[in-house]
């Protein structure tokens, strides 16, 4: 086969991609980070709070003792922008295999004074010292297989605003849970789908609290319309995920007095349960 | 029918009851607040996490403009023990439905230093004010009647240790999640029970926060034995309980790497899904 023209683009790695760049911070003095939020994780003109807990989450990781997040927990107070921000951190405790830290992040107002917009309480450990004990009972998602999915570029964008994040994204919805996007949604509160960062690097432990609030609202295939905006996620990361793309499926059975809960299950190439989370967002009903 | 010699005593209240009186604390200036942990909640010596979260979210209720917890998040960094403790607490944010808050519970090292036990981070609301819209698909968990299911109190002891919590709850389990108090256990990780308050006092939004760490671990089913301590839990309240015995069940799917999750559902007389948590905890392997 004759070499292509120009060599294509090396994949992207763990460390050396879209991603990293833009949860990267710098460290101006203990516990203080700074960081420029990126315009390209944004979904429906808000930046996605996945790609904001792991900003923190890469901060604590700095500033604790073990580099794994094992718990996180983030409330969503005001809605963070593009543009500069600050990222404080607070060392709780630290024990031999975990240690417990609380992160903040500010952005300025038009008086430049600091408004926080997240504060994020968290335990940390390293995943790689746990034990090889395995008894998950739980089963992957059915879901197709990845060609059998469907992804935004697939199809008209179905959802007004800005969505950068799709670009960032191999994000393939099970078309049983796409129904939303034809105008026909299933009424069943459910997502899944197939993920993954478009540059082709892997996940890891930080990438994984992105991938839990990376699709597309349960909500949709309720047939509410609009933002849902997170009021709590709390991520359990479980395991170091192998190589490969995730799968991702998320579920709500309490849709209630203008709130509903997401329950997402991130599953590895190798079938392992890697990350579990629930989040507490508002809806707007009728 | 004669009466009796000596009048029953009145059942207790919300307000009014051996919950509130354990759960009560002292202002001694904006933001901090002592109390005595009692000695009356401790399960396998331990003082219970589901007491302790629920004397921190009294706290915060406090301190915040809205009364009730909407999500709490708890991370338990060292074992507290009955005695005096001091709670302190920050306002986050207030806003017009929702206020979030940050609270950490002190106790004394042998040299009189304060050593952090518990620090939570929990957005509050109004839960009067949520729409009456209810469209919730989980259901209630199949649990037999009350009078099928066994307490503590109807055979002997199963577990080592002071349980004083048992003195104060109604706690029936469900047969079929029973079978580690035997020496049989189901393998399963599930437990379910109906659950009170032996003084007769109805549920309130506090009190789900003790309801949900109350029953044994699953890991009893699982066939372990020995304390599962928790490293964080979070609870989601979503409706003001009705008064009348809740149904609690509890649900592990994931126990890997040393550690488990434990989600907790509870159940109001009125069938409503009033409060739904999930905790991180470690086991003890082989």
């Amino acid at each position: 086969m004759p070499e292509a023209a120009t060599a294509p683009a090396a994949r992207a790695t763990i460390g050396d991609s879209e991603f990293d760049r833009d949860t990267a911070l710098t460290r101006r003095a203990p516990g203080v980070y700074a960081i420029a939020l990126s315009a390209g994780w944004t979904i429906i003109s808000a930046v996605n709070g996945g790609y904001l807990l792991a900003v923190l989450g890469r901060a604590l990781a700095d500033a604790l003792p073990h580099a794994d997040p094992f718990t996180i927990s983030a409330h969503y107070l005001t809605a963070s922008q593009p543009g500069p921000a600050v990222v404080r951190t607070d060392v709780v405790r630290t024990g031999r295999t975990l240690s417990t830290g609380q992160a903040s992040l500010f952005q300025y107002d038009d008086e430049g004074r600091e408004v926080e917009r997240i504060r994020v309480l968290a335990s940390y450990g390293d995943l790689d010292t746990l034990p090889d004990d395995v008894r998950t009972t739980a089963r992957p998602p059915a879901i197709p297989p990845l060609e059998d999915c469907f992804g935004p570029e697939d199809g008209p964008a179905p959802v007004d605003g800005s969505s950068a994040i799709t670009d960032r994204l191999m994000l393939k919805l099970d078309p049983s849970t796409l129904g939303w996007a034809l105008g026909q949604p299933s009424g069943k509160g459910e997502m899944r789908a197939w993920f993954g960062l478009k540059d082709g690097r892997d996940p890891d432990p930080l990438s994984l609290l992105l991938a839990v609030d990376a699709l597309p609202p349960t909500a949709f295939e309720i047939g509410l319309k609009g933002w849902v905006p997170t009021v709590e996620l709390t991520v359990h990361v479980r395991c170091r995920p192998a190589p490969g793309p995730l799968r991702v499926s998320i579920t709500t059975r309490n849709l209630a007095g203008g709130f509903l809960e997401e329950d997402a299950e991130v599953w590895d190439s190798a079938d392992r349960l890697v990350a579990q989370s629930r989040q507490l967002a508002r809806v707007r009903l009728g």
